[in-house]
């Protein structure tokens, strides 16, 4: 069985000991690889500053972002591949893993986009020069510069390509090289799309180095322009925000972390409507679309009282008609895989256990062990799990729905008095979220709703009836949207279009003479001479 | 004597238990006032979250903005008052009591400014709705709203008004209430200051509580919303970041700390010109202006060689003027006061004797103990000290001027051979820091200079020929530019004008049909409609 190892320091690393880690495919439980650990991750990160960093850096915006093009169109011919790939190592259904690969490529092709418009200077330009005294010439603007660090890219299990390229995009169009290390369970995709990026030799020397297996010694080592972007458990996250070296040099950390998602059904919504379909539809998607390992999945459910029964009936419905056709992903037909792991499915089932202290299961059967295709009791999978909670416990902000994600196939019914205020007490009590949509056709509500629970979300997604046909399901994150949340989602922003850059660029202020300021700087694309 | 309380849940705690410090005139070492530790630092969060939060979201940005008017005003009547309590309590002169008293309300004014141009709307419009997918009519655009928590501010002895201000003045009108911990040493003016506050019931109740004394358990405390902002150590800094609490619920911190600030005389600057004369008076300023207790202050003079005879011998004769005007500043014609507190004078001398490792003595004594007005030994006074090293320490990155920040009138003047890389690599050896500043008259080398070394800097003065009269000294800290530096310096970003609001707010991503967000968001002051 082949072993993986890591590409650092511009080459692929010979295998060396035991391997740390063996990969299976989660739906059959059959071994796919070994990965081993690598070594040498001080001169690996110091290779990443050092080589990548000036080559970078000697790049345009506009020469970076047809660096980003070059890898989409690479990973694109690979689709077919890559696909069949993440359907046996990921537990994938095939929409699945068009939703995680074309998702990378999308990232690429929307960032290589905005290359276009930053042009070739060698810094954003953030705003006009303002002067600091009234009747004085001394002026200040802000502009922004890539870091002269290492971009530190730690993945979760669950998007092994888009989460990956995802930030890898962001990171080489600011300039910042990278070096990525993958979850090591599903870890089989990101290296072969690595395998992929450097066969080309797509990049400069150093801009991209891949870490397969344990992270080792690599926080050690950081310095004070290096970026660490993490996705993944809160308790990780606290531990790589606590950590010694990360603290002594002020490292810059984005963590995505832990979210309880909430879909609120405005107290408007009416059974019958094409917005009550769209919300049903959404609810569905984003319990069962990578069998609910995703950062944004819906976990929490919040519907007027009045709309309870209407909605866990067609809830469950669908949800059935899911249940009963999970099983290996490889199956035509299958509309559901596994959980990633053997642990997931421990958690996941131990997390039902804990929501059902304050809530009842409405539909599904946390210790199912039959699945379409295979053996019994064969692979990590766990049917769609609904249930519901009484209205006074919805609003209990101990409650175990609004602290604990089950990162599965699971979400709760939390029934409200049709207020905002009870919705909002609801939706705050998760601590914060990256992402959480709002079904009404009540303008007012609508707008009340932003102003009182946006500062608790990294995306608000409003649906209406209008535009309900053509409404995305609210898991999906769109490169040109923020993604990150407050407090338990664990206070980051990635993506985001132009605003995403940010993570890896330092925003100085120039202080000058306005003649000096609009002679080096120049001006923003778009604005005219402001300097006088 | 006097004893010092808190304002905590809209009043003045009563006293209890036995002091928790003494103040006293550092020049004099006469005792001014004792303060008593403060309890229940639980509930005044929660008052501040819960009373005064909601208070200031009920206002509008411009509404806001009247009340940093009404507190500059107040302040202001206060003035002449403020500035004796500062000579006296701080150890300033009239000129650095200006400078921290005509600071705070100057940020107050900025602020009040911006206020007008964010109008009456509940959220900030960061950018136009972009289309998720060329053919489709769903649109995302990023607002920011104000954070639902508590702004924790923990403010250095150096500056007790504006750093309090400052910091309080873009946090109220981001519409986040402030709960503001000085620095005890110094806290008798901040205290004085919230005295007026709170007597004018300038500010809804909750939106500013004063912690004076011990800090206590208060980061026990904090919750998702919250936002703190500290200037102070790095060493004090990294176990906030690190404390379980803050990490637990990912409360946004924002640090400025050590800082090794330099001044980079540029290879074309000539003994004569008026910008080597500009340069000379800039680093002065920066070494004694406030004894040198400046986060901003110069701590590095880097020096073409051929430049290095004339600097020394200029800032020589001029740091010896001030020398011999070093004492008590409540007498006229002194020039410098002492330092805050024994301690930092202890620590500062330890500094020098670190420093001088690698660097010699230029001119001043450290243990001079006779200073004007005042008995031999008293008060914390320590003379300006410049200091020289060698080429190639200059360069050695492990050198104790890159990595001590010695808190008083204390600079290293580092020769270079006139090329940016070498004076590149003595400015990055700092590992970031809030601002430097270069004086030079070519533009080709100014502009390489910008890319090179902002991304190790808050704020960057470039100076020329022309503009060398009417320029600032580079360790002042204007309101409308970005104000912390990454690594060493904090990672932080503070002021910047409309930037500096970021850190009270939560910037989501609004997600929806473009007739919608363009009824319900609107559009950005200054552009037209967008959306189709």
């Amino acid at each position: 069985m082949r072993t993986l190892s890591s590409y650092l320091q511009g080459a692929w690393q010979p295998i060396a000991g035991e391997p740390a880690a063996t990969l299976v495919n989660p739906a059959t439980e059959q071994p796919l690889a070994h990965v081993s650990a690598a070594a040498h991750l001080r001169e690996a990160a110091a290779y990443g500053r050092d080589v990548g960093g000036p080559a970078l850096r000697r790049l345009s915006f506009r020469e970076r972002g047809a660096l980003l093009q070059a890898l989409a169109k690479r990973i694109f011919e690979h689709r077919e591949a890559l696909l069949d790939l993440a359907v046996e190592s990921g537990g994938n259904t095939r929409g699945d893993a068009k939703f995680d690969i074309d998702g990378a490529t999308g990232v690429l092709t929307a960032y290589a986009v905005l290359a276009e418009q930053l042009g070739d200077r060698p810094w954003i330009i953030e705003d006009d020069p303002e002067a600091l005294v009234r009747t004085s010439k001394i002026r200040a603007q802000h502009i922004s510069l890539p870091r002269h660090g290492l971009a530190i890219h730690i993945n979760a299990f669950n998007f092994p390509a888009w989460g990956m390229i995802g930030k890898l995009a962001v990171a080489l169009l600011a300039g910042v090289p990278v070096l990525s290390k993958p979850a090591t369970s599903t870890c089989l995709l990101a290296h072969r799309i690595a395998e992929i990026i450097t066969e080309g030799d797509l990049l400069p020397p150093g801009a991209f180095q891949l870490l397969a297996g344990p992270i080792g010694d690599l926080l050690d080592h950081v310095g004070p322009q290096d970026v660490i972007a993490f996705t993944g458990s809160a308790a990780t996250g606290a531990k790589i925000r606590g950590h010694a070296a990360v603290l002594a040099h002020n490292v810059r950390v984005n963590i995505e972390a832990d979210s309880l998602n909430a879909a609120l059904f405005g107290p408007d919504l009416e059974v019958g409507s094409q917005l009550f379909d769209l919300a049903i539809r959404d609810c569905v998607i984003e319990m069962t679309q990578k069998t609910g390992q995703k950062c944004t999945a819906t976990r929490r459910i919040i519907v007027p009282a009045a709309l309870l029964a209407d909605t866990r009936e067609r809830l469950s419905e669908r949800l059935a008609e899911v249940a009963a056709r999970t099983g290996d992903p490889s199956v035509k037909g299958v509309r559901m895989g596994p959980l990633s792991t053997a642990q997931q499915l421990a958690d996941a089932r131990e997390g039902v256990a804990r929501l059902r202290q304050r809530a009842t299961i409405v539909t599904g059967d946390p210790e199912r062990r039959a699945f379409a295709d295979l053996p019994e009791g064969t692979g990590y999978f766990l049917e769609p799990i609904l249930l519901e909670a009484s209205a006074e416990a919805a609003l209990d902000p101990s409650a175990p729905f609004h602290a604990i994600e089950v990162f599965g196939p699971v979400a709760t019914l939390l029934p409200y008095d049709g207020t905002l205020a009870a919705a909002a007490a609801i939706l705050r009590a998760g601590q914060g979220s990256l992402v959480s949509t709002l079904y009404s056709d009540d303008r007012a509500f609508t707008a009340a709703a932003i102003a009182e629970l946006a500062p608790h979300l990294g995306r608000l997604v409003i649906n209406d009836e209008k535009n309900a046909a053509g409404a995305f399901s609210p898991g999906c994150v769109f490169p040109q949207a923020n993604h990150g949340g407050p407090g338990r989602a664990g206070c980051g922003a990635e993506l985001g279009g132009a605003h995403g850059l940010g993570l890896y660029m330092q925003k100085t202020a120039i202080q000058g003479g306005a003649s000096q300021l609009a002679r080096i700087i120049g001006n923003r694309p778009g604005t005219t001479q402001s300097a006088s």
